[in-house]
């Protein structure tokens, strides 16, 4: 039997909801955000699942720091969800399992999987560039949470530190000076757009038309985006990284001079089988990847309460 | 019964053999490195596990990269082994089962189990600060490598790059400017002392000794390495990560500026349950975990073996 599985994508702007029947992710419905207080974007999310009819469990992606054992959210940059218990929250209300992931983590989750639901990359690593630099890694064609829940936070690395000397630059908010955040998201391409006189937000549009600057404005972001994914590759050695996320959209314009500049920080030997490219599964990789984490998890959660009845 | 198995450790200057009886290393025989040539050095390797008398496996720990599945090693800085078959050739000479691993990935391997070879730590990162920079991963217990073998070559991230404007620094050999392993081990430790007029090689005697710019040279170090640790906390959110090699002999004078510098960074919520130690099994590490290697491996050939002929 075919289970119905729910995805729930949580972004800043906007929620994306899903179901995923067999293989095939039908059409998602978007709806604007609630973000004036947590009890208003839970009872959101609650109504968008319900409206959804009948499912065997909910995958839900949020761009946040998830403690994944209890599935409270630890931390969150754009939504009201601050140590709030969300996934004890929504099993309570919706009366199925339900379970809560990293948003990056759940994008890199559907990457790694084809239409199919076969695994085409059993070692992933995923860049999500849009407002922020997100990051999930895919082990074996399980999701790589960490000891705790909260890895992989690679937009968070420092790779252009100025180390010369101490004490290092520091600030007193997110991104940290030098990280893969702060030099190479969407936000810091509008700021080199802005010295080129570029307006912010139309860069992609702009370098598509032939604009100059716009184009150089790309290449500088996808080279340190290149540095990043060097880092990954050094670290990794993965069958595929992929980039995803509103500035993937540039395509080519990004990518190309990332590849580029990746391969020459490559220690000889590594990599040799690493592809760089853009997410298959665009703006939907978020929602697909909490449907298949959904069933993946409920899957697990069977075999374990069968394991121990056995054991009994 | 209790499987005799060795474990070998391939330096620049020296090599390491010994025997690991249950879970008690035997102390190791150490002998200079033959790096006059291939086939100089592989002889020493043979003559080296053959005096140590019968056994099940051997585990070979070599700082290079290498490509798991062949057991063929594609790149050394240190000795003189460059796209050679070493797993193959030890096998024939030796006539047992041999395992070829990173070195910095067996000491991994190591570190993440107790001496009652116990898992004290299920995620673990490792950096070996020597002569240059290695990195080793152990994921739920078992070595990292990727999708080749290759990972994990977390000193050749760049941690420093100067990426306001392309073109980024380049060097025509490894270390790349701006990465870990060039601003980060016992190599730049000698650069920061020679600028305060120390003698290369003497930095840890002096610090210890109470030498104000020895101490200035060894924080500094370890704040820049605490970056390295503060990007693999983010990206992993490990149980536990260990510094090992030559300069982790000067303690806490280099992991406490590390640990301080890597809380500046770590996104929060992140790392909550991760410990930065010194490694516990020393110069030793490297020689245990590729015993350790053998064993888990040999365990495991057997076990696809079994599968197989039950198959059938």
């Amino acid at each position: 039997m075919t289970q119905r599985l729910i995805g729930v994508d949580v972004g800043g702007t906007k929620i994306a909801v899903a179901l995923l029947d067999g293989t095939t992710l039908l059409e998602p419905v978007l709806q604007p955000t609630k973000t004036s207080s947590t009890e208003t974007l839970v009872a959101q999310l609650v109504g968008a699942v319900r409206a959804a009819g009948d499912v065997a469990a909910v995958g839900v992606a949020i761009p946040s720091v998830v403690d994944w054992e209890t599935g409270r959210i630890r931390y969150s940059v754009n939504i009201p969800l601050q140590d709030v218990a969300l996934r004890e929250v929504l099993r309570e209300q919706l009366g199925v399992p339900v379970f809560v992931d990293n948003d990056a983590t759940c994008a890199a989750l559907a990457e790694a999987y084809d239409d199919d639901g076969l695994l085409v990359a059993r070692h992933l690593v995923m860049f999500t560039v849009g407002t922020g630099v997100g990051g999930g890694i895919v082990i074996g064609g399980r999701v790589y949470r960490g000891a705790t829940g909260a890895a992989a936070e690679i937009g968070h690395t420092v790779v252009g530190g100025d180390l010369r000397r101490a004490p290092f630059a520091r600030s007193a908010d997110y991104p940290q000076p030098g990280t893969l955040e702060s030099l190479a998201s969407g936000t810091a391409l509008n700021e080199i757009a802005l010295e080129c006189g570029l307006a912010a937000g139309r860069v992609i549009d702009a370098a598509r038309a032939g604009d100059g600057h716009a184009l150089a404005a790309l290449e500088l972001l996808g080279r340190r985006l290149g540095i990043g994914i060097a880092n990954a590759i050094n670290t990794f050695d993965p069958d595929l990284v992929v980039v995803g996320g509103g500035v993937s959209a540039a395509d080519e314009l990004l990518l190309e001079p990332a590849r580029e500049e990746a391969a020459r920080y490559l220690l000889p030997g590594v990599g040799t089988r690493t592809e760089i490219r853009r997410a298959r599964y665009g703006p939907l990789a978020g929602v697909r990847g909490a449907a298949l984490l959904a069933g993946q998890e409920l899957e697990a959660e069977l075999e374990d309460a069968a394991r121990e009845a056995a054991a009994r």
